[in-house]
């Protein structure tokens, strides 16, 4: 695949970007990164430029990935039914984990107790669903596991601003982050949690 | 495919539930309905069980219909970016559709108002997409119809409870349903839109 032209659009500290970047890096491909400072106008990012023609959404970007660099590392399982179950949960996270999480500090009282109860909630019904795997799909890292693990960045915001602890409450969570760090592509495009944090206080005081 | 077993879970009046049926009517699957009440207890309806294998969410149903019975009337296209393409106008309809509609007989006032315009510009978007097509993917009808048909029957309930006319804001839409529905498989898919609407009513007094 010479003379291909990858451009990746993306935000500073957004979870959906970094999903890119690492479904990028896992399939070794080659990209130009255009890093945009983080602003509500820019909607529609990430936003991967393949050959001039634009592709949006990063789950949606994922399996395009998958689907046109599918010589190597195959990031959804082969049999349809794995890949119907690996899709529902990806699509799971993006349901709960990042709307519940993002509550966390744009409400307050008792709505924010509620939106903390059901983050919880949500690591531990992903906790149920990945039992005693190191990984969602099993012996190596997947399709699950891209979509979630760019949330572990997440997790040092979400106990200071929710009040509770990751690791108490959802142990086996950690325990799996921990396995998928170990991965260079994975700690290579993920943020950093604290320097995310300062990040979001920051855009929080604006 | 002898020997198989297909059967439906669906509830009575659901958009997600109608688009799984005109998928299984597209490729021409014998399958079992189980039909169940509309029931906020039976969060995970649809569910398409296949082979005592249960498969969740409207449009990850599709992707596994479309991968397992793939021998006829393909649903997704075969390119890679067209695919994207399609999925991401799936998408749309799941976020802007959906969920602007429902809050036109579950809010009041200016909130009310807002949705109203959120939902006409939605709709006007899909015009946008559609352009002089006969279909979203062209000539023949594909993913992103399917995604969206089961919301003609809406239409009625829309325009009665938003104060708005479908037929004048978006008349390329009401085309292109007219269009959708001389196919079999879409109108004998689909709820009346005076049945459904006399469905919703009922709902909102309980």
């Amino acid at each position: 695949m010479a003379d291909e032209e990858v451009v990746l659009l993306a935000a500073k500290f957004t979870r959906f970007g970094e999903r890119v970047k690492l479904a990028l890096a896992e399939k070794r491909i080659k990209y130009d990164p255009l890093l945009l400072e983080m602003n509500p106008v820019h909607k529609q990012i990430p936003v991967l430029i393949h050959n001039g023609k634009p592709i949006c959404e990063s789950m949606i970007i994922i399996k395009y990935i998958d689907e046109v660099w599918n010589e190597r590392a195959p990031l959804l399982p082969s049999d349809p039914y794995q890949r119907a179950h690996a899709r529902f949960w990806a699509d799971y996270i993006d349901k709960k984990i990042y709307p519940n999480g993002r509550m966390l500090w744009t409400s307050e009282g008792e709505v924010k107790e509620t939106y903390t109860k059901n983050l919880i909630q949500s690591f531990q019904t992903l906790e149920k669903e990945l039992g005693n795997k190191p990984f969602f799909a099993g012996e190596s890292f997947g399709y699950v596991d891209m979509a979630l693990i760019p949330f572990y960045s997440m997790f040092y915001t979400y106990e200071s601003q929710g009040n509770f602890s990751v690791t108490v409450d959802c142990p086996r969570i950690v325990e799996w982050a921990g396995r998928c760090l170990e991965k260079e592509t994975v700690s290579k495009s993920i943020s950093d949690p604290q320097k995310l944090h300062e990040a979001i206080m920051e855009m929080i005081k604006k």
